[in-house]
């Protein structure tokens, strides 16, 4: 941590932050710039030093050096973190593609959907029992009844699924059923949430806030890790920009950025990430190309009777036909679709 | 709402909308332009409708005409919600000041805050016993310990008492505690909680989430009033966007424009909105001269040794010049300050 | 500047960037701290050196330590810049108020506004003769006619006038007419315009772009200022986000921000910042009560009619209301609003 | 386009809309709703039209229908439009790759960086004469110097040329040299600038501004085509964001969604649109996976002592890595690279 002096700051000012670093067990190093004064901080700097500091008579800023999280960075550990998931493998090396429909609506439409998406070569099965909706007013899940569903799917058709918990009170209750436990955009910040999760003993699947930078992004992974649990599978989902025309803005550049930083593996959304079930397909493709490890999907098969999201689901035909190209994108990058899932896969 | 057809659709997709809206009990008045033909839906709309005829054929786009929020908007409530807590009444015409350290963090900060602050003439006394932080390793609060420093602040200063919560499982305990419950920016669309702090029984005071649109945060509120709570406070407190130069973005244009959408008191954080002390002053002013029902501000004995937001904190002193201020404007502007609190508030 | 090395860098990455300080005349001051080791760079740092060092092996980041601008900075002119306009000062403790319609569209049109503002008290009249419209087909103002018909309200009036300029052609022309040159937001970064008009020997009003940050627009202001001319006028109207309730989203804590950071008045457009009419005036209240040395509004004499921003605009008795709360609140903050201009101004 | 009426509207307001419309050529088709009444205007609705009608009597808001652009868009024209410069072909189905030093430094740095992007298979020379930059300190380019040995570098390669051109004074003397010229993302509505490069003969590549939506950029584009010049090459380049782990964000979704509503070729620049040399090679590739029909890549021989951008210019190892990679991916995707160009290509 560096400490900024203000132009024409005193030396008592300055050997009040001296003594103040040497109080707290630290040592500052100052160097007098040309224009600037500045204190290098050495020693083990603990949170809110910054903003203790800040305060200060005659400091004008303070600049961090380390990044705020750690078990999520590459410097912790630095080979790339792989998650298994039954007979699959999240971030080893092939592109994993998780599809279903956004919500479950009833037995009918996702047992379909999911023969559906596993013909077409999918691995693992999504759909939501627990709705986050942002009116009170929308359709909000079948709840425990959406779990039971999925777990039927997962007996037919041996894949695993992963859906999501809105709140510490379902975790159980989800982690019961599900392979993979999702956490929505709206809950990147819901700190007891996340280290609910981090206790459960399942993989999870960490989205993007609205407007969470990477950093915030790797910090909320931290929260789950600090628990124990180190199979986070990061997802970019797209951020709040000023561009209305999509529905969120789809910041690829942070798969490449997050892989370099850290050692998760980092899925994408482009359903929830364009809202537009027409750009799905190239942003997919694109994701791929960026690096990410895997791809979660919105398939349904009725997008226009759809309960939520259906201006972002693909058809079963679109579906497949995006999984052709995925093939034959993944494999010109090195990194070729995962192989189906063989076994019955089981919580 | 409004079907707006693509050019060169044919007759059946037309007809198809207008029999897919009849099933549904609604009714569609086709009108041919010159460059597009429109359908207007009449009817009883539910929510999802939107999202269902998008992706029927020959549909280009659906344009919504009503707000999605209904309990909370000005339509629904022509005259301004006025809020008592003890004696005082929040979106009354007289602008409320709510004062207090970001965190508790010990009896003796935390009274002589009260203290100072009451003598200044704040109402209203702030101080979190739960706090959240980005990072897991930052000072996280006294928790339950933290509640009783503030009621025993109460208890010698008369000052009714706002205070956070950030879990459903905490709501029952911090409301046995609070005069008002605060929902923060992170947990704006944490839905359970929204609920569960609309059966509380006590007035709530909600955030705007970093990246929470107007009607989205009119939304959350319509998720605590659908509970039966009406005594919702909005409460503006930036936004995420490119500046960096603050923490946040104050979008102070938020507060006449809930005003004229929301029968609502809408009330203005500039410490956090801020993020640096010398800007929370000018930032309260143009708060109040925005329309700003009240303030919640943070004020700390030692700013420089504060363990979360020091560098946003007033000083006793600063805070009392805030408020000498505080009253010139607010006076000139028809909304004077509320009288301070004379009875000791109970929960 | 300070160079933030990689961890596990050699010895030699760090003798190489010592040397290359060296090389170009500056000295490195190297600290090892317990995570990072940072070396400290000292000597009069040259613009883009920082764009060198990043690449450079074994370093990970910049940091740059000075604000980039110079002349606009403070700490260059450490007292208010206060700008004279015929017996008007700008940024001299008054509040400025310049009031007219978008688009001058007609001689009756502007003449009966100039009447109108000047009788509620307005300062300065501004009209646009030359329209930056996002769309070709839109209208694009009178041109050289438009200023000949302002120029024809201040010898009536005798109202000071500003109007914007578009292009480096059109600079002398417009110099000639008007007592301030107005630049766009969108022509905030139009450099050869800048320093155009950086010559043209009158005063400037600068509007922040829709994306620049302070840091940026201070840049800007830079770019005037770098060719002799100090008159520069900041204007704050709005930047982009991702909320679409307003046109734009007013960034009022720029206005204490700037002038912490810079010499130069600032104004503030709540015109153009909120899009919505009935947002103009608390918005105008706000950015007085942030610190405004004046406002820059849209009056139209039939803003439903208007050719160009009427949803914006003030009909003339709304402008009269808005001077008179101007008024009280401008007193309340020690502001009091300018004395009305008396003389006939003249370019 | 419709005309949203308040609740409670009276009769006269709704009579004042429909005379209104009829006074300038229009017809309104009333719809009663159950919540609201709507008037469908029909007829050829004018720039401005939505300004004048929403400030009238009993209007709640104004929804247009039609997009603003015409010639640029896909409804105009449905097919792609396929530009030639010289033997190649951009937005013709191949990739084409224009690489290149940010800015040209000197003759020997342009003409090693010639002959490496050429023997790597780059398709077009790129390089700066004019540089635009934030600071008035920085270095802003060789001008007529910098397009002299541009020219010279194409008689060696056989290359053609992308450069810049940043007012409307060197519009003539740029286009005697360039092949392609290009405005910047700063001057992405500096409309005059817009207008003389329609009227210029060459093909113009537009970068999308910092703020500029979709529809800004193709209106922008608009300007161009309006004054004959149909050869206009849209160049993503990233958008501000509240994001600053990256220079900028890049909107990948904006190459299928333009490509969807405009019949114009879209390029990318993953250079400047990230910033960091080590995004370029990912982001290219996602660009071609999300359907762009080129790319516009930095490339110096000696990154680290760029006189602009070094951070993010590739060396030449790297540079030829990526074509190989660019290789596999395009062909993978059925959009091959373009064949190089073989002849001397010229102005």
């Amino acid at each position: 941590m560096m400490v900024i002096m203000k132009k024409g700051h005193t030396e008592e000012e300055l050997t009040g932050i001296l003594k103040r670093l040497e109080e707290i067990g630290l040592s500052g190093h100052t160097i007098v710039g040309v224009e600037r004064t500045v204190v290098g901080v050495v020693g083990q700097v603990y949170p809110g030093l910054a903003d203790d500091l800040e305060t200060m008579p005659g400091v004008d800023d303070i600049v961090p050096i380390s990044k705020p999280y750690k078990l999520a960075s590459r410097e912790f550990k630095p080979d790339n973190t792989a998650i298994k998931v039954g007979n699959l493998v999240i971030g080893g090396g092939r592109t994993v593609v998780m599809a279903g429909p956004c919500a479950v609506e009833s037995e009918e439409q996702l047992m379909a959907t999911a023969r559906a998406v596993k013909a077409a070569g999918a691995h693992i099965l999504r759909g939501g029992a627990f709705k986050p909706r942002t009116s009170p007013y929308s359709f909000r899940g079948l709840e425990e009844k959406g779990l039971q569903i999925l777990k039927a799917a997962r007996e037919e058709t041996g894949l695993p699924i992963i859906t999501e918990v809105m709140t510490v009170r379902d975790v159980e209750l989800v982690a019961r059923y599900a392979d993979i436990l999702q956490i929505g955009a709206r809950n990147v910040q819901n700190f007891f949430l996340l280290e609910e999760v981090g206790r459960a003993g399942k993989p999870v699947l960490l989205k993007r806030g609205f407007a969470s930078t990477v950093e915030d992004w790797l910090l909320s992974a931290e929260y789950i890790i600090s628990q124990g649990n180190r199979d986070v599978i990061l997802c970019e989902r797209g951020i709040r920009t000023f561009e209305t025309a999509t529905r969120n803005t789809m910041d690829l550049s942070a798969i490449p950025l997050v892989k370099r930083f850290s050692h998760l593996p980092v899925v994408s959304d482009p359903s929830h990430g364009t809202g537009k079930w027409y750009l799905v397909e190239p942003m997919a493709m694109a994701s791929i190309a960026a690096g990410a490890d895997g791809l979660l999907l919105e398939v349904h098969p009725n997008p226009d009777r759809a309960l939520s999201d259906g201006a972002e689901s693909l058809t079963f035909e679109n579906f497949r036909l995006l999984m052709e190209r995925a093939k034959a994108v993944s494999e010109a990058l090195g990194r070729p679709l995962a192989k189906p899932s063989a076994s019955r896969a089981g919580p």
